[in-house]
């Protein structure tokens, strides 16, 4: 496939580089670009060598080939149901020659278990919508509702399915909105994947977090530990050092 | 009862300034003191005027007293069950002539339904033990060991005991650790105590929470506010302004 021809980029798509390893990746603003949260969930989570990886709903593959880049897991595989995001995913693979490592695969989180055995992967992660699917505005039945509603699937789903392919000790990686903490850790609960650290995301340190990461780990007894916070910004409104960092600046 | 004579002050106890109103409290440090988490928590609970209030697990009486002298509450009581923190709390009651706003009495969390009546109180406050009755050291046990350890109540009574005795909407206000929280969340759900505010206070802001503050409705919808960080001391290691306004310096 050459890259400079339309097959590879299709009408409204452009290129966008990772500033990491010259990593590029399509994305479509039609569509949904990934933001600052699949940029700190990357950072958030730690894949040890030889780990397999299963990301669910993937995007644009954005969390697989990050992971890919920062860490030496064996397999990263991206689980996304929207057909022109596997699509784009797999072209920005092919982009950066990852076809030995990452995988995009179609089909819908509800389904978990047609596609993977029970306790196959290390390490899972997820930046689901936020949004319940009754909750916030929607528009009309698209790309972009889909990503940030709980149209297709619920946190519960994302939850169940985290906790059926995760490896006994295996950890979760989820980022999602503070409001939405308390159904978080119940379900986690609810499904054995124990709650072990929190931390909060705030754009400068005397404003409220916007994000929360959690990371929770399959049959672990009870006892979490709330890291301190991420500020965003300085008083400047510049990116803190540990923002900076995180985005190789 | 005469203020200087020794049936007010036994043997081996102090009168400490609360710095508001001119009150005065009876301590003795072979129990317990209080700490900043029951200052934090009297300036975080929001108790409207005609309130009726009860703090679990009352100690010497101080989160009662606080409330009482920053609020236009009708009534506070204190239910505690060790005996000589009633018996000093009592004593603190008389030295600030509060005996016809705030009550302690002798009693057992677990035993809620032989005292109150079924939504009975506007406002629940507790600074309950932060210990699971298994972790971490016990001395012999003592007061202060059913101060700091679930020896006597689980944070399950607790929570059983505010939804109780709490009116439909009425709030319940706790400080705890973070490590707790999972525990916190998933309790007051399971009892109809929805959570709707949660604050971390940091000793540093570049440090982990070593407290947390949560406000929970009784039969709330789903929607949790975490509050912009509480940070008690500054770079130079004094209060930050917020926290000397808590404590009127």
């Amino acid at each position: 496939m050459n890259l400079q021809n339309n097959i590879l980029l299709r009408e409204g798509e452009r290129i966008d580089d990772l500033n990491l390893k010259g990593y590029q990746i399509i994305q479509n603003p039609k569509f949904f670009c990934f933001g600052m949260d699949a940029v700190l969930l990357s950072a958030f989570t730690e894949v040890k060598e030889g780990d397999t990886v299963l990301d669910l709903g993937s995007g644009n593959g954005i969390i697989p080939m990050l992971l890919e880049a920062k860490t030496r897991g064996k397999k990263f595989i991206g689980l996304e149901i929207q057909e022109q995001n596997v699509d784009m995913a797999r072209r920005s693979i092919l982009l950066n020659h990852l076809e030995d490592k990452v995988e995009i695969h179609l089909g819908d989180v509800k389904k978990i278990k047609e596609y993977y055995k029970a306790e196959s992967f290390d390490v899972v992660t997820s930046n689901p919508p936020y949004m319940n699917a009754e909750g916030g505005l929607k528009n009309s039945h698209e790309a972009k509702t889909i990503a940030r509603h709980e149209v297709l699937c619920s946190l519960e789903d994302i939850i169940y399915a985290a906790s059926y392919v995760l490896k006994n000790k295996g950890s979760f990686y989820m980022v999602h909105r503070p409001h939405r903490l308390v159904d978080i850790m119940v379900l986690l609960r609810k499904y054995r994947l124990e709650p072990k650290a929190l931390q909060m995301v705030h754009p400068y340190i005397d404003k409220e977090p916007n994000m929360v990461l959690i990371k929770a780990v399959k049959n672990a007894r009870a006892l979490l530990k709330v890291l301190k916070p991420l500020i965003i910004y300085n008083e400047k409104g510049q990116y803190n050092d540990e923002v900076k960092e995180i985005y190789n600046e």
